[in-house]
């Protein structure tokens, strides 16, 4: 494919685009019309969506367009299995200059396609405009199979707190990144192409999870969405984390303490649950805490981690400096 | 509200949108989690994504934030109306500059809740980010409530063509607007926030469509989709469609043919469907045009008017010039 998104026109790019796309048995009316036509079986439907741009949340020069649809997918079908749903369908908006060379619009698409793939989706439809900044707005679409969404909201104390996935990889990725490495190599794939646990989501449904978040902007702030949700206190016991010795070994060549990517390191997509303290966990889970009830009222919603508040750089807010 | 984007913050702003939010029965979780849940009662869900950007689709000196955000909505919730479905719910996926007042996006999301509750549909969940362009970037979806979508290649020789909502418009309003005037104010309004008519598409698939588009990009532009789709030639007879006496003198009074708008310019989201011949229409569809075999192979997907072909500024490439 030779040339420029300005070149090929936007017919030209959406039919270049849709003809990668294969169809699950969830798609009854693919892209190509007014709207896309999805199976929802449950009777009811998990939506959810994301923006990334470059600069902000991906860099051509740190990812290829490969990476990136990777990403951008793996972001948001991690949201619908952090409702204890199954991916079925994904719509692509899609921002893009005019010079951008076609290539790179279409191996985002082959991103994009193959991470719906590992979740059991497909691209069912999407809208290509001409802008100055390459932006990728996701829709995703996802089915409970008869299950109640798990909610933030549900949190008990006595709980237990418990994650499956990666966490801090992408975060020390960055770091890497950031200050000119391309190596370990490990982190830095972790960091362009996160490999969120898709069917532990629904799994942990089954096994009667009280409360889920996908980890994007940190464990512990994300958990402070959960506390604040449920009116729990969340502790975390630091010791019961799993922190690789190649993590480690990154820590001390850049002066940061691993446990900092660990607790507050985001784009990893882990799933983070509470379920009643007697659930028989899969191994693939580890439980990493616990649901108290809140001191007192000023204590609703705080998260701490062997009972102190941790402070360092948690969260990530948009608009924030 | 005081203050900007960037002084609210990702989380307050968001605070503030959901704010604004009401629940419609079909919304069984609404924003705030990772993802909210629509009822879908037929077992299927209808999708659309289309991505609007300042300066391209809506220029903030000519629109006010409310009337980008009714718009915006207005031509998602269409595309679910012209495959025969009720609109359901919709997601909004925001890009904003940290130096944007505050109001504008309250005021934005407030058209959008709006125009939502025009079509019966509700706001379910977004996302937020700060960059240099305004972009809304949102996805609509539908319940068809147990008929067959209604698409773009079901059309067949002998149908009749009709159209119904309004059509040439927001064309009018654009050249007013362009050439520096605030009136004719029905067309400028027109223009500022279109009036899609949402029950018609069902109604459509109920009386027995046979294939359904939204005007988006001009009569005869989508009409050819519908005729490549459908492998049919479509003659729509210039006599038969209506233009307003306050249309004509616009056209007069800046030289340009009405029949130009109305057959070419877009926005105005009327719907037009072909039905079987004999099909008993209801007095605001207005026939304009048949379906024929094409005459040749060559022929196939082709949109006359008049039996010869219109060329005059048709449709509307996003890449194009």
């Amino acid at each position: 494919m030779q040339g420029t998104v300005g070149e090929l026109g936007e017919f030209g790019l959406i039919r270049e685009l849709t003809s990668r796309l294969p169809r699950t048995a969830a798609v009854e009316l693919g892209p190509g019309d007014d709207a896309a036509v999805v199976s929802a079986p449950d009777g009811r439907v998990v939506a959810s969506t994301d923006v990334l741009l470059e600069g902000r949340h991906f860099r051509r020069d740190w990812s290829t367009a490969y990476d990136v649809g990777r990403k951008s997918a793996a972001q948001n079908l991690a949201d619908i299995a952090a409702m204890g749903a199954t991916p079925t369908a994904l719509l692509l908006g899609l921002v893009a200059p005019a010079e951008l060379p076609a290539t790179w619009v279409l191996e985002l698409m082959d991103g994009i396609r193959d991470e719906c793939q590992v979740a059991g989706a497909a691209v069912v439809g999407g809208d290509v405009v001409r802008g100055d900044t390459i932006t990728v707005a996701i829709t995703a679409l996802g089915d409970l199979q008869g299950r109640a969404p798990v909610t933030r909201s549900g949190a008990r104390p006595g709980d237990v707190v418990a994650v499956t996935g990666w966490l801090g990889w992408s975060a020390a990725g960055f770091t890497v990144l950031s200050r000119g490495f391309r190596s370990p190599r490990a982190f830095v794939e972790a960091h362009r192409r996160p490999e969120p646990p898709y069917h532990a989501g629904p799994a942990a449904a089954q096994l009667g999870a009280t409360s889920m978040i996908d980890v994007s902007d940190g464990l512990v702030a994300d958990l402070g969405h959960v506390a604040e949700a449920s009116a729990v206190h969340i502790d975390l016991r630091a010791a019961d984390f799993d922190v690789p010795a190649q993590m480690a070994d990154i820590g001390q060549a850049v002066g940061v303490d691993p446990l900092t990517w660990v607790l507050s390191g985001g784009e990893d997509h882990a799933l983070v649950a509470t379920f009643p303290p007697d659930t028989h966990l899969p191994s693939r889970w580890r439980i990493v805490g616990e649901v108290t009830r809140p001191a007192g009222l000023s204590r609703t919603g705080t998260v701490t981690v062997d009972g102190a508040p941790w402070d360092r750089a948690g969260g990530w807010d948009h608009f924030g400096a």
